[in-house]
Order: structure tokens, then C-alpha cells, then sequence
């Protein structure tokens, strides 16, 4: 996985690869499910960059969105004019069980985890205290996931290549009540890269229209749940929002469209609100409505997202990204979205104890 | 023990902790051997940091220096002005085998580790071609176990806090033939921190003596012993020495003391030859002589190093910048050195698939 995808992001462009600097590689839980740590050098060796510095972030389910971070700084500071960013994570060859304590090490283990709380229950607490304090959205829930997998259809690299309808989402499997299973993401093996360069050096490539990243934020919150003040809204996702759009001098509604965490369809809505896209309690109305879709007014997860196109998770930030980039580029095909001039991408780790938004405009 | 060691370094800093902007993190196998990552979130909740962003970084046991490594971009960006720096690891509540598995994953898995490759065997395969290419140093590698536990028996921060002699490590138990027990380093659980901050920041506090950040370097180099061309010497830390030296504007002789990482006392030794103190060879010369004793030419692991400060993982390269910088402050007690105006910190990952060095000043 690593060698095909950091070299497809290599040969895409368009550089010889020696003219990388660095290598900055989100994993997860290598550890736990593979026996593998120090994924940097195993991306150099693999890609044949074996002397070229590297590291891997970890911030559970941010981790390759926080390698982009690093990878971001290391350009603004001077430091490196091009670098490689990537991530990767393989779970599917593990038991449900495995992978679901593997998941929970993205949770405090001593003060939570270890006494049976999972990430679906997690959300499925988060999920029944949004419909006491606003009201019940199951439906706009099914909804999303319903939006994923129409556009996961759409897109080659998806996990998921099936439409499926309101009911069959309703009527699947409780997994956490009230969370079924079309409310969750999936459990993917997967691998991403983008390669990052300075304006100018960008500038000079001809090959792909050129994305900027014009606004950039990292932000944290408590790690465990029981600590958090409230749960119907992530302070690290408005923070990281904030930076992004001050950074950018833009606001939610110059966004032409998004990829947005959806580890659960209720962590999408919550999302949706923290981005500044509508007030609380109001997100729900807007996905009634299929301003999320495609043709809508705000296209939000055109890759599938999390619910289908797949969350390999220390991937799964740089895979938001490739999204992205390939709208703005006009790559996307028959998932095209019709203005795809600046588009956010938002990924959270744990119960949003960490959390990363980048805004990308295409010059 | 983030607790205690983030703590004890933002009371050290005299800053509010209002003033970190982000907290970086090294931590190597939480995930194995506490069913724990998401370090970043976790340090930041214990010290009272939530809305804090923060990252773990991982590359093996040079983990916590690229934990400073982020800092110091992060810094060098402009993004931020007062960054927290730090690493932990906990390990000791583990089997011998459990541990051996969990350090393991620092190699490649499935190519090596798998087969039965540890890193005890990994470094006396090493030793044994240096024997072969050099000669026997059985002797000078008891010294270099002999110093590093005169040195930590000066530090209370030491986990041994004995002397040996040379007998005694020749004598000692046979782990990997020609290693025996007292040259490899310790199984330790630890946590160290320090706070960086923008020159003209730190400049403004009359504290502390201001140790600056004169040079860093960052290099990678082949993940598995099998595909290096040669393994008697380590590319990557010459390569980040080289880097380092280059950025300070100094060379190898103007180094008054150093932390060396000495995971194995052989690796001690090819690292003095690798960060250009001694040729290829000469450095057990070197040892024999008694330049690397605190009273010497050149004092080396002051701290008491891997061997006898201790090897916590993913705190490791913190726990020997704050060695540096508590030298470097005349702050060293009964192990201060004479001159310690300059000090060079190094710290590699697996079989230096990562390499990290940064050089320090006192102003």
C-alpha cells in the first residue's frame, strides 16, 4: 500500500524523487494490529528514499492529518522546499474484537476504555444526548449515509460501491443504540500521499492546476469523555476552524464544498455545526433538504467519505485531502462538483481531542 | 509521569501554562504495551492544556526527538512562539518477552522481526562485523557501561544507581554473544519535558542561562539490517550531524560534551566515529584513554546514558536535552563538566532508519 500510493502521488507530481526532503507518515495502531511501528523509515525504504528524513504522527484518528501538519510547518519554516505526506493503517486482516480494542487506544484506556467504552458507544452517548438536547435524527442520520454511499459509487478508490436507501439504513443492525449499521464507518486497509511544495517551486510545475492551502488549523480538547463539559459540539473542531478560516480570510460560506469526519453519522451533523456550515441543532435540516449532495449547495464527503469511501485511519486525513485536490483539479469524474474552487477538509482524532481543518483554494 | 516531568518543566520554564501554544509528544509502543495511544490529547488533559493542539510523534527510540524536531519547525514557522516538548514511555509492568516483542516493532516486522530478530541480536550482529573489520573492543565497550554507570550514580534522575567495573560487565550474563548484560541498556518507564521558546522570548527571561538551538539535523536511513550496504557505521547520524554542524558552523572539536545514544554499548562506539569525534575504529582508542569520562577531553552520557540513566523509549532524546541543557546551565552538581558551553545531542531510531542531532549553546 505504501509502495503503490506514495508512488502514485510521486509520478503524479511529476518530480524526480530525489527531490524529496522529507517524509512525514500518519499511522495509527501499527503496533497493535501488524507489530509495526517506525512507519517513516518503512516509507523511505519502500519508496527507495532511504535517505531521507522522516517521521510518523499519531493523534488516533488524525494521525495523517497531523503528518500534513508537520509536513505544512517543515515548508513554512524554511526548512524543506518539498515534502511527502502520507499515511496508512491495516486492520481487516484482524477480529472484530482486535480491531475494536485496537480503535479504543484512541480513547483514554485506563479511565475509559478499560472499563468496556468503545468508540461506537462513545458516539452513541454523544448521539442520545444531540436528540435530548435538539431532537431525534435518525432519519437526516440514515440520510448521510445514505449522500456516502451514492458518492462512494461514484469514486474508483472507495471501499464501499453500493448505493443504499433510507430503510435499509434504518433497518440495519443496531450497533450502539442509537447507532446502526449504516451510522458507522468502515474498517478499511488503506494508504494515501499528497506531495506538498513551496509556492513557488509549485508555481513553476505546469502539469495540474496549482491548490493552495490558504488556511490551516490544529486544535485539542479533553481526551476523555467524562471530562468534557459538553458533548453535543467539539470546541478542537471550532477551534482548528477558526484558525483556517483567519488564516484564509475566508468564511463557512465561501466554502464551495467539504470532506468532513464521519466516523459516525452523528459525528458529520455535530461536525457540520462546529464548521460554521449551520447553527447548532440545525445541520440535521440542511441534509433533509440535500444540500449535502453532490448538486447541492454545499457538497459535503464527494469521496464517500469515512461511511464509504472507507477510514483507514492514520490514512484517512491525506485521503480527505487527495479528494479535494482532485476536485479543485476537475478530476473527479462523474462525482465532479460544479464549483470546486475552495474546499475544506476537517478530520478529528479520538472524540475530537485532536482536530485539524485545512482550507485548499485552486489559483 | 507526564504529570509529574510536563509539570516540573513549565515550573521550570516560569511561564504560565497559558502561554504553550502546542505540546508535541514522543512516544514509541503505548499501543502495545498500555493499550494506549493518542499521547497528545492525553498530555495536554493531564496538565491542564485542553484546548491545547497537540501530536505524537513516533520513530522508534529517536521518538521523543522528533518531538523537539516538530517543536523546533513549529517554531522556526512562525507559527507558534512557546511550544512543550516531551516524550514518555512505560514498559516495566511487562514480561521480559512482552517488552522484547514491543521494542522489536521498531524494525521491519515482516521481513526481520518476525524470523526471530530482536534488537539485542541485531546489534551483536553489528558488533561481530565491527570486531571483524577492526577489532576485538570487548574491553573498551565494558568501559563505556563502566562510565555510563559512574555518571549515573551522580544523577538522582538515574534509574541504576551503581557502579560497576569492568570485570563485572565482562562477567555479566551473555544476552547476545558478544553482548553481555551490561552492555545494553536499561528497561525503564519514563517521561521527560522541556519548553521551547522563540530566541527573543527566551531572551527576555533572566532565569535561566539561555540555551540556544544552534543546529539540527534530521536523517533517514534503510529500516531493515539487510538491505544496508554496511552496517559499521550508521549514515543517518552522520548525515544529521553533518546537517547539524553545518547549521552551527562548528565541527566535531568544538564539542565539549555529548549524549551519545548507546541502546548497546557497540552503538555508543560507532556513533562517536559517526558524529566525526573519533575515525573509523578509533573510538574504542578513545574510551581506553578515558576521554569520554567527565574529568576527559570529550565527557560522553553524563546523564549516565541508556545504559544506566536509563532507555525510556519515546522520552529518551528529551531526557538528553535536559541533560544538555542542565549542563550547559552548570546545573549538573557532583557531574558537572568543566566546559559546558556546547553540547551535542544524538539519538537514533531502530538501526538509525532514523537519526536525530541537535547541537546547544549556551549564550
Amino acid at each position: 500500500m505504501l509502495r503503490e500510493a506514495g508512488g502514485n502521488a510521486i509520478a503524479d507530481a511529476g518530480i524526480d524523487k530525489s527531490r524529496i526532503q522529507a517524509a512525514y507518515i500518519g499511522n495509527f495502531n501499527g503496533a497493535f494490529f501488524c507489530n509495526q511501528n517506525h512507519f517513516g523509515a518503512m516509507v523511505t525504504e519502500e519508496l527507495g528514499l532511504q535517505n531521507t528524513p522522516s517521521m510518523r504522527t499519531e493523534g488516533a484518528c488524525a494521525s495523517g492529518s497531523l503528518a500534513f501538519r508537520v509536513g505544512y510547518l517543515s515548508i513554512a519554516s524554511g526548512m524543506y522546499d518539498i515534502v511527502l505526506v502520507g499515511g496508512v493503517e491495516k486492520m481487516c486482516h484482524q477480529t472484530t474484537e482486535v480491531i475494536t480494542q485496537g480503535i479504543a487506544s484512541g480513547m483514554d484506556y485506563e479511565l475509559e476504555a478499560n472499563f468496556g467504552l468503545t468508540f461506537p458507544a462513545n458516539f452513541a452517548l454523544i448521539a442520545s444526548r444531540y436528540f435530548y438536547e435538539y431532537r431525534n435524527i435518525k432519519n437526516e442520520m440514515a440520510m448521510c449515509a445514505v449522500n456516502a454511499h451514492r458518492n462512494g459509487r461514484l469514486n474508483p478508490d472507495a471501499q464501499m460501491q453500493k448505493e443504499i436507501t433510507i430503510e435499509s439504513a434504518l433497518n440495519s443492525a443496531v450497533i450502539s443504540s442509537p447507532l446502526n449499521l449504516y451510522d458507522c464507518s468502515l474498517t478499511t486497509d488503506g494508504s494515501a500521499f499528497v506531495v506538498l511544495a513551496a509556492t513557488e517551486i509549485a508555481k513553476a510545475q505546469k502539469k495540474h492546476r496549482i491548490v493552495e492551502i490558504v488556511g490551516t488549523g490544529h486544535a485539542g480538547n479533553n481526551l476523555t469523555l467524562y471530562s468534557k463539559p459538553a458533548i453535543t459540539s467539539f470546541p478542537a473542531a471550532k477551534d482548528a476552524a477558526a484558525q483556517a478560516y483567519r488564516q484564509a480570510n475566508l468564511t463557512p460560506s465561501d466554502i464551495d464544498f467539504a470532506e468532513v469526519h464521519d466516523c459516525f453519522t452523528i459525528t458529520q451533523i455535530i461536525n457540520m455545526e462546529d464548521l460554521g456550515f449551520y447553527a447548532p441543532g440545525k445541520a440535521a435540516n440542511a441534509v433533509a433538504e440535500g444540500q449535502i449532495a453532490l448538486e447541492g449547495r454545499l457538497p459535503i464527503n464527494t469521496s464517500g467519505g469515512l461511511k464509504a469511501k472507507g477510514h483507514p485511519i492514520g490514512a484517512t486525513g491525506i485521503s480527505q485531502i487527495f479528494e479535494i485536490v482532485t476536485q479543485i483539479r476537475g478530476g473527479s469524474g462523474a462525482r465532479q462538483v460544479k464549483r470546486a474552487d475552495i474546499g475544506l477538509q476537517h478530520n478529528i482524532g479520538g472524540t475530537a481531542g485532536t482536530a485539524v481543518v485545512n482550507i485548499f483554494r485552486g489559483r
